[in-house]
């Protein structure tokens, strides 16, 4: 296996900045990026921010902190101001807004070069396998606060 | 080719109706389904609501108001209360919210039996082929605004 | 919730006829569907066929048949003629080609109109959770070769 | 905007490799990544193959070579050894196995580690912006012939 830098992006200054390559799967037939697959590129910066901050889906899921947790989008306020194309490389940069007690609001937003094309505020929480509302776990509010610039 | 009713779903008193069954495609590995694959369910439904108030993508496209004309969306927000689940065959609600000069903001939900999962009011807007504003036209303004009890 | 008639396709001498209409996520940016979104297309047809042979995966999940069973596609070949395009209506047929001990290959066509185009061989094993091989169970087997004429 | 190196992948001794991470789209409720996913990774490498080989799509629907023409898949066959999961990185390796006068087949594979999890010959063809056939432009034949070792 090779050995692949900045696969998960790079954390800069509490800022998670991950590069997304535009390919045909992205695109519709109006010539741009589909509307709903900037959802994708932004959950996978937040994945990969989350990755960068340590704080891993698997460890959750195993119940590290007494039962078994996982994250869930509670809501999204998206804004389209300019369409991305097929061979664009977009970055997409994603920043801690603020953390409560059960609450994660993340700003997310998608450039190509300097040019701000999606802007996105992201709420998550932690629920159980089951669907319940948990308080975030220490680790994880200490995680999410220390990226608070 | 066989006849299929209903296909694109059903108008009653100004909203809109179309059911959509959850197929692997559109679940995640957590067994539920994919957050941003409920933008494409709305998207489903937001394109046979136009089909059923007689706004033709191509009649835009082909220039009939006078220049070639398409939607895009501007924004959208969206709430997730519960999630849906493989085989299960949710139903998107599409209304119209308000009409204003260049803007339709519509109102969609999407619901499984009698419960509400998802909601997003969704802004779009009219645009010529490279990207600028226009106002809507009038056939399309009057299509909406009747569709509004 | 409304009545929605045909929603699972149709079951006609033995082939599952499933209309599926072509919405933006399904395009690119050439203008046409994207090739992999065909797949999506034949899934919806098998797993509708499963369904309308009475076939349904929840029954397998929970051991109606001795252990915990799920279907995995083994194989496809599939060969593009032509291409379909934004508010499209095609139609998946589905069929039983050959059941053999432990695998079923499933002869699949989208056709637009009376045009075929894109045919598929696919061959699907049924499997434990773990991913080891099981012979198919025998009410699933007989299932499937009532369904070849 | 940052630079990202083999961002685009590396061209190792005629085989492209590209590294593909597995998000919470890839999935489905099985746990692992949806079959027709693949098909997608592997059109990524084949995209970034042809991007190091120097094949740009934008030269050939400019009509560099005469007249504005772009690549159709004509046929794929897959097969699915094992599964991907969810933060696994896999590589997709993409080699030239043939060129013909309006042909070329692809073999192309995606590896977890050393372990081959699916492997896909992939037919490509060049065609016009209609739908005909054409003859591989010569720059772009001795490309791909350069490629095989």
């Amino acid at each position: 296996m090779t050995d692949w830098p900045d696969l998960s992006g790079r954390l800069v200054d509490g800022t998670h900045m991950l590069p997304v390559r535009v390919y045909y799967e992205d695109t519709d037939f109006t010539g741009v990026v589909y509307h709903a697959n900037y959802l994708k590129f932004i959950e996978r910066g937040r994945t990969d921010f989350l990755r960068l901050l340590g704080v891993h889906h698997s460890e959750l899921a195993d119940g590290k902190t007494g039962e078994a947790l996982g994250f869930a989008v509670q809501s999204i306020n998206v804004t389209y101001r300019r369409p991305a194309r097929i061979d664009d490389v977009v970055e997409v940069r994603t920043a801690t807004r603020s953390v409560t007690g059960a609450r994660i609001v993340l700003d997310q937003r998608v450039f190509l070069g300097d040019t701000e094309l999606v802007s996105a505020d992201v709420t998550i929480v932690v629920i159980t396998l089951d669907g319940r509302l948990r308080r975030l776990p220490d680790f994880m509010r200490s995680a999410f606060e220390r990226s608070i610039l």
